[in-house]
């Protein structure tokens, strides 16, 4: 009997992650990126082929103009000059007072102090999402740079991170996503957890400014719940990593194949491969 | 003999462009591209490998001592700030009074009051080519901000737009190219049609940053056939991806395969594949 | 006698190459990268594809916080701006005073006078490598603009710059690295040439920033050895190309195959294939 409502557990969940990408499909949400120079060709390539419209898009001359327009907000902190700040500070304010989804991809937070300050600056104007590796949630969390730092690379695993998201999550108000080889989403109360993806993601540069970037898509076409729609697009970036690595020889070609899949992705393979379940 | 001589001069349309892409490879002419950071690699790549010599080179600091060396000049306004363009235009002043052919692409020049203005103001430096999508010229014609803005993606079909592209052709002097499922180019009186190309390549981001790249390539071979160097390069690129949709999977193969192919066509492919026709 | 002396010569070659390349993977050095635009995806993908862990930080307002944490230094002054040297520059005196190699790629040192100061300043930094293209070394050495610059094309053999490159390595006490069909790494006195590589390299853009990122991964785990830990990184990149050649139809698959080649590549492979001889 558990097993079964196990399984017809997996399989709402499975049909809920599909109905968000439908939705996204649909509705082609404009999704606002301001994001590092290594991501940008990377993540507009992956809201394309999920159904999204991206717009990268970063200047402070026209953020008061444009962001109103868009579905969702992207601010991802990877190649960070002082210069960039303002303008990811003004559209997430303009996204906050126009209603719209605002998703932080803190990157390599913990790798220096002016990184942090940055990072802890955004994460002051209410993101509705702050999606990080272990190293860069628990960095967040606990205000302190890494000594150890490797850059962008996590050298902790997600699990390390639970106590710290959830933590965040609770003083900032925001639902916090930590990316690894189990991907967690918390509100601070709940936990989901979401078993999809395949290692070599890792080897793939931008492959979580990528993901970053879907959960906004995602969050845009189901705004009231937002743990549910995070680990959704998790899943299917997972699913179709999955079906991508079934032919891939390499970092390159899974790239290729995760985009690939990701435009033709069908209703059964992401119900019956679609794995979240609640801690 | 309606239909054989349709049959005449679509081969003649076919060997001009042959005769065009040819001579891009030959020159391998060096084509100075300012354009969006998105687009950089797809763009420098798509050059490469259709024989051409890119260089992204956008500081004021060498404008006036490297533009002159250039056979084109490219400038797009994908992710303008205000501090890119005084070298946009000091470019397109200096490429101009060394008689050099330059071409510009208005990304999104209807998402903003700001980047409107900007893509005005180059179009007052008399490029020799203007491509954009059907939104893009119908906001640069009507100077209007478009209130639906998609961004970067059209919400109109190329055909909304021959009227703006001549009427902009006419009172800017210059080729307007539209880009869509039927690729419009007139000079403001004669009007070009290219049926080349699939529809898959709306989800290849920059994909029509990379065929304006082309056309700036294509021109500086034949200057003093703008209009048809300019159906050339979108009937070549075109027939690249139609021949590389045949073993594509989706979006990310497609672009693989599109670059694959501008590196291999042969003269039979092109000549019998290209559509293009007067209007 | 003489042939059998030159095969072993060639093992022990091969055998070394593979130690630099298996401590790489064992070490995962931190490479910072200040690199241009266009390249920045190719070259993340590069490193993480060979084992190592790139960080693309640019900003003055951490280096002097993460430089000293990473394992070795890319200065590529590829989309080279003003705004960007005090960055490079900085950078590079941390990585001196940290006792950390740092590898200069001079793109397109000869396109103007601007670009010829800069690479220039940045060689009395003394960089552990230098490397370029013939053009690019031939226009550091004689400190002259060349006037039929191709951008970032060479338009001189590698042979051409051996001298050059010579007296480059004895004046300024840094390896200097020629890429082209031959691969030259000399000292200022003792020359290694490479022959490695296949021809359509030259149709990938960055693909010799991407080389510069790994000479730099390479020489950080043989910091005592820097002129053959150089050659090995090009002789792998090269075998890489050669492996992802056999089933690449242009230059996208091939970039594609060369990053899926990287990660897998094994002992006999690297043994076998290396081309490494004292000149």
């Amino acid at each position: 009997m558990a097993m079964a409502n196990k399984g017809t557990q997996q399989r709402e969940w499975g049909q809920r992650a599909w109905a968000h990408f439908s939705a996204v499909r649909r509705r082609s949400p404009l999704v606002q990126c301001i994001t590092n120079f290594v991501s940008m060709d990377f993540m507009a390539n992956t809201l394309l082929s999920a159904g999204a419209s991206p717009a990268m898009i970063h200047s402070s001359d026209e953020i008061p103009e444009f962001t109103p327009k868009a579905h969702a907000l992207l601010v991802n902190a990877g190649t960070l000059t002082a210069d960039w700040l303002p303008g990811m500070k003004l559209a997430a304010q303009v996204a906050r007072n126009s209603g719209k989804p605002w998703v932080l991809d803190p990157v390599a937070a913990g790798a220096s102090s002016f990184r942090l300050k940055a990072c802890s600056e955004l994460l002051e104007l209410s993101p509705t999402v702050v999606r990080g590796n272990a190293s860069e949630i628990l960095a967040l969390s606990n205000g302190c740079v890494d000594s150890k730092s490797k850059g962008v690379d996590s050298i902790h695993g997600s699990a390390d991170a639970i106590e710290a998201a959830k933590s965040l999550a609770q003083s900032s108000g925001t639902v916090v996503a930590v990316s690894g080889a189990v991907d967690i989403v918390t509100d601070g109360e709940r936990v989901l957890c979401v078993q999809n993806g395949v290692p070599m993601l890792q080897k793939i540069t931008a492959s979580g400014c990528a993901v970053t970037a879907l959960i906004a898509a995602f969050v845009s076409v189901d705004p009231l719940h937002v743990l549910e729609a995070t680990a959704s697009a998790f899943s299917v970036f997972g699913t179709a990593s999955e079906a991508g690595s079934e032919t891939a020889r390499g970092p390159a070609s899974l790239r290729t194949n995760l985009i690939d899949s990701l435009h033709s992705l069908d209703e059964d393979t992401v119900v019956s491969r679609v794995s979240i379940h609640s801690l």
